[in-house]
């Protein structure tokens, strides 16, 4: 392949292979190699970063201004800090009206302050007419770190929780774009996962937020990484009946669909019924889920499987299409 | 106005505008008031982002890698701060060439190599063909805090020192577009300013790089906040002799012109001397000159006066309209 395509935006396969071959090849050092949502640096601190280029720019339950703050706050919640300070960069383009953009900017405001976070600097930029679409918003942010996650810790026994219904933001997004003659009551699930942080002192080894390339991806990049295999129970899986519906309706499989308000968490088998009914208490994981495990059998060492409604076993495979572009 | 213009991005008063009725009002909190290149955080951190849209992507002395390395590194610098992290974040358009984007990535290594920082963490997103301009990098960025620069403490009699020739930058990307009939031998200025980090410890009060707006918008925005005129002197203003001669030839003042390795700093009077030697010293601030100073008069507070050559005396007035964009 000579030429950048969408697939390597997607989340999937050819994202991963980029980042290993190229990024971290180019760039390597230790921080880099964690290849966490945020990266933990001296002095306690996390720094992470996320480009949003959602299209469209509004849609049921949030737009790009909720997204950008809060994609970028759980980047940090899932990698172990406390969200504390944002920095926000605008790619704006010329002839976008100014009642959007400001409609964004308080958007943003509302966002940051439910996920306790301030806005501290900034930049924006004008690019032409037809060198981008209305608005790019790039977001870092800093946190103080409160757990230092580990892979090393995670052995067959723990379990795997997910903290609500998947793949309402890509859905709602999907439908919003009107490409597809489907109506439905899906919103997003865009949410700050701040509710997550106790969970670190009650257990959690592991948390990742559920975006680009859905659940399935999430726990095939970390089979990788581990040396078992690990197992989900589609029963277990949470899904809302509208979304249920459509992806039937669209021939799409839920698990590889984004969300940005849902985490996947690897707790200790002794903690993990403990921080299952914490979520459950909590208004935003009233639909959380222990679905799964780390195992030792079936499958080999990097392999996701799901055992199926109908009690059969499914390889779950990393994906290598993209689904939906611009979905965050 | 109803749609975002270019001028928006052009550092100029409209930008300032922008910054202060939007972004301020929404957002305010003590970190965004100081509206420094960088956020002066609790446990001596300081933050920084930067969006490069520069085009083309490579011209004479740097391309879009060099730029968004020290262009963070150098907002961090100039805050008072030693740059130890950066976070990148790429937006690329569909259809770009491989060979680019790897070119790319390993001038940013080089950069960042040269400028003493490591690349921990970061993000890809990938849109259409027609959605962007090739490659958008946000480039973001902590560092420790070594000094608080504050305006207060700057009184008349403190001098005005520029750190090197003005103009390269804009220039070198501007024949570079080749839309002007003209050939000169002119390459960018981008380089870290890591070596004027010493500075903070022998009396300079106050920096900022000069960039988008040039030298007269930052010190357009100096003397607004300020209680004094700032005069500066055409004659020691460091000028090489292709700028002068492009900027004859085409009309065009080099004191409003972007540089992406300079910077302009208010040292006190009895510092002044000893800084400026340092930097003559330095390979990179070999043409360093002490071009004016903060005065009681001739003009009024929030006055930038420029004495000519000719022995006159000119209002440099605030950027309105836009001279190049996409410059950085």
């Amino acid at each position: 392949m000579t030429k950048i395509s969408l697939e390597l935006g997607s989340g999937g396969k050819l994202m991963r292979d980029f980042i290993n071959r190229e990024i971290l090849q180019t760039f390597r050092n230790s921080y880099l190699e964690e290849l966490a949502d945020a990266a933990l640096l001296p002095s306690n601190i996390a720094l992470t970063t996320d480009s949003y280029v959602v299209d469209p720019l509004f849609f049921p339950g949030g737009d790009i201004g909720t997204l950008c703050i809060n994609g970028t706050v759980n980047d940090l919640i899932v990698s172990g800090a406390k969200p504390q300070f944002l920095a926000l960069s605008l790619i704006l383009e010329e002839g976008l009206d100014w009642t959007i953009l400001k409609k964004i900017l308080k958007s943003i405001k509302k966002a940051a302050t439910e996920a306790r976070v301030l806005i501290t600097t900034g930049d924006t930029k004008v690019v032409r007419q037809g060198q981008g679409d209305k608005i790019y918003i790039t977001t870092s942010g800093v946190g103080e770190i409160v757990a230092r996650p580990s892979l090393d810790k995670i052995r067959p026994g723990d379990k795997i929780i997910v903290t609500g219904t998947l793949g309402e933001h890509s859905l709602a997004v999907m439908l919003a774009r009107q490409e597809f003659g489907l109506e439905a009551e899906i919103k997003s699930d865009c949410a700050p996962l701040n509710f997550l942080l106790p969970c670190w002192q009650k257990g959690a080894l592991w948390m990742r937020d559920i975006t680009r390339g859905g659940l399935a991806s999430v726990l095939n990049e970390l089979a990788e990484r581990l040396s078992y295999p690990i197992v989900i129970n589609e029963a277990s899986i949470p899904l809302s009946p509208p979304v249920q519906g459509a992806c039937e309706f669209l021939g799409i499989d839920p698990l590889y669909l984004a969300c940005e308000g849902r985490a996947v968490i690897v707790a200790e088998a002794k903690a993990a019924e403990n921080i299952f009914q914490m979520l459950r208490n909590h208004p935003q994981g009233r639909t959380a889920a222990i679905i799964g495990e780390i195992t030792t059998s079936p499958g080999r060492p990097g392999e996701l499987l799901l055992q199926t409604s109908s009690g059969g076993w499914r390889l779950l495979e990393p994906l290598t299409s993209e689904l939906l572009p611009r979905i965050c």
